[in-house]
């Protein structure tokens, strides 16, 4: 980044929209991971027209560009580990359209995700991903990472609500992919080649969201139980009598231990794991399904089952959720985060063998996420710092277990900077080969986003 | 095709694999479409090393293949238009496995779409894609085009269910995509690439699916309207109370006109519209649900409601459906069908575009189809062959409509050979040239299905 590059972009985007004091670009050195990169300039985007700018002075000067959304990326995806320029889309977060007929929203991709929830809402409709970050996470570093979130498990990924896109390719060019229609067969899949490509094909700017009805209501239930296995037997069951709850999530007995005095509730002491389970829908039906769920969990095993009929009993629950993560990130002095995924019979087996590692290398592993569709974060942590290359040892060890199961190393998170080296452990070489080549194509000078999702 | 090339491809996959003779090559001259041509030889695989072997001699000597499952493609997508190979996947027909504990299947290529549903419905599992030939089309071919069908409006396409591929790519090599997990985020979404890519990229030899529970029942109703409209915005209405049927259908007047003798009802005469829309489920749920759906209908201004509570009313409902394809076929000299897709809420305008399209060019257009995603069936037929040309034009007319109002020119059938002319009018150059760019980074030599698609 010499001065005339600086200048260059100066010029062509304003004096405002660079950055480029020490204090100014720090924030930007890091995302939801704990990597830290400091750029060399930071770039705030209004409009396409001005990433367009930003690619083709890239392209033509060669200087890396790391794109932005809000930076809560769990991998490192956003970390600009080469330098160069960092390009925010923060400052493009308007809601273009919200379209009740055509049941469709047309965003900017630096819309907070809870602004397009809480717009969409606002006129009956619902775009359902839900993301932990939800209220701190834009809409476009969802797509770049194909968020996911508890209510995926009924209402898919954020792959499966993007229709189209309108980006930018690393040349500076931008084009629109996919549809605003809900089929479309019309050429290759470029929507959904992108979404999920981590920042590393293309630039996202705006998008075309489907929308569906908002569930007037929800209803939450909790169930304890003595062991996991008995537990996921439960899930399976649930799913296998038809219901598709909105969300189906678990936390095993390390985590009960560490927050479980957070409950409303007594006998969790007993409890070697906890399901939280919601339906949502029209009212009179899910009163009748959360009760046969109830049922098929009494009679599965589970030590207690309760409902949470209100709002703030509801909210509890999930508080306590929420507090596993921090508590376990105040208690330890680091957190590796794995985000596996296995087949959904194989949670327990997953599980079952952690205790093993956690005693080999001297660890506290703890477990909990989304049961009804096989994603699993494991929370890896030991008493000091100088566990921290044993913690990373024990990774290798889960990840050859899980893909052992038949799973994939990153349900949610993606590969980033963070994932890269296990690459290999999953994908074959002729696969990652492909993906590379994919990658060229796009980016000949791999000046976007580089050194990201490949090893 | 050299008499040194067939040598090879005897000797490589033994003579009972290779169909030389007029007589057998022409069934696997022509697929769903009218379009056909006869390939100079067919290859019947059994394994996927037997299709590495033929791709890789088609790579060294440089003959075009084109892959095949069972031929029910709309859009001339298995035609051999080039000459060279049809490598028929049909004998690769295998459930591999379905397993219950993990909601997947896995299978080869040629599996009939029937037979998996009924393997999986035997152990209580769904595999919700229903495309219009499901007893007669593979499940590569469904993956290969993305099909559709009416349960897609609530279940989504094939593309849903498809986790992860086995194929082999042009060079011969194969490779692995994709999970088996519910979720996984691990480099580029290779899977979503390669289905719907029409086999111009990879030939998909297997593929993990994923299942479902299967619902316990389904009701149906039917409701007449005096306009398109009025069915139109019920539609609509049902939608935005939440509710998700697993078909939504409608026919228009001239559909009504021709096939609505075989309706079980009276008063068919006056209606301009009907709809046929089924929810599955839980019985006393379904039951509840179909009857808020009619009450939407009755206040939405239908002439009439009705429920059809057995199998065998269904049945004939379903059969006025698909006899409107075939009256059509019948009475007309030749039919051009349009597949097209428009945001939900612009079918009527779509459809209130047609009678002055049929006025100019003297044409009978029917439109039917899934008005719960928006995607329309047109049927162009004129009275005499001499009307070809003018059909040809008025689609030419009818898919400037379509694009004008925000939608694609196909939603289920894909491009092929068919719609090949018209990818432009959709597609914007840049998008064109990264898919071509993407075309011959996986198919250097443009061996694997040519001509498709691209213009």
């Amino acid at each position: 980044m010499t001065d005339e590059i600086k200048n260059v972009l100066r010029e062509a985007l304003g004096p405002k929209a660079v950055l480029e004091s020490k204090e100014r670009l720090e924030p930007f050195g890091s995302d939801g991971s704990d990597l830290f990169h400091i750029p060399e300039l930071v770039v705030e985007v209004q409009t396409t027209a001005q990433v367009c700018k930003v690619m083709q002075l890239a392209s033509r000067y060669r200087f890396p560009v790391t794109p932005r959304g809000l930076g809560t990326g769990r991998a490192g995806g956003a970390v600009p580990v080469r330098g160069g320029v960092v390009l925010s889309l923060a400052p493009m977060n308007r809601i273009l359209a919200i379209e009740p007929d055509n049941m469709i929203a047309e965003v900017e991709a630096g819309v907070l995700t809870l602004d397009l929830k809480e717009a969409a809402k606002a006129r009956g409709l619902f775009y359902p991903p839900d993301p932990a970050s939800l209220d701190t996470c834009s809409i476009g570093g969802n797509a770049a990472t194909n968020a996911g979130g508890p209510a995926c498990l009924k209402y898919g990924t954020t792959r499966d609500y993007v229709l189209g896109l309108e980006c930018v390719l690393p040349s500076g060019v931008s084009i629109r992919t996919g549809v605003k229609t809900r089929k479309g067969v019309v050429g290759y899949d470029l929507t959904r080649l992108i979404v999920g490509s981590e920042g590393t094909l293309a630039v996202i700017t705006k998008m075309t969201l489907k929308l569906i009805a908002h569930p007037p209501s929800l209803m939450t239930l909790v169930a304890f139980y003595g062991e996991l296995t008995t537990a996921m037997a439960s899930i399976r069951k649930i799913l296998m009598a038809g219901h598709v709850p909105c969300a189906m999530e678990f936390l095993d007995d390390r985590c009960l231990r560490l927050a479980g005095d957070l409950l409303p509730f007594k006998g969790i002491d007993r409890a070697g794991a906890l399901l939280i389970i919601e339906v949502d829908g029209d009212p009179d039906m899910i009163a009748r399904e959360i009760e046969t769920i109830g049922v098929i969990c009494q009679r599965g095993g589970a030590l207690e089952v309760l409902m949470a009929p209100d709002a703030a009993k509801r909210a509890k629950l999930w508080e306590v959720r929420r507090q596993v993560s921090l508590r376990i990130e105040e208690n330890a002095p680091f957190v590796i985060r794995e985000d596996i995924a296995v087949p959904l019979g194989r949670i327990t087996a997953l599980c079952e063998n952690l205790p093993e590692v956690e005693k080999a290398w001297n660890l506290a592993i703890y477990a909990f996420g989304h049961a009804g569709d096989g994603n699993v974060h494991i929370l890896i942590t030991a008493a000091d710092t100088s566990g921290r290359q044993r913690a990373a040892e024990a990774v290798g060890a889960i990840l050859k277990v899980v893909l052992g199961l038949g799973g994939t190393i990153s349900g949610e998170h993606g590969i980033g900077l963070l994932k890269r080296p296990f690459l290999p452990l999953e994908l074959g070489p002729e696969n990652i080969r492909l993906q590379r080549d994919i990658k060229g194509l796009f980016d000949p000078q791999l000046i976007l986003n580089p050194d990201k999702v490949f090893p």
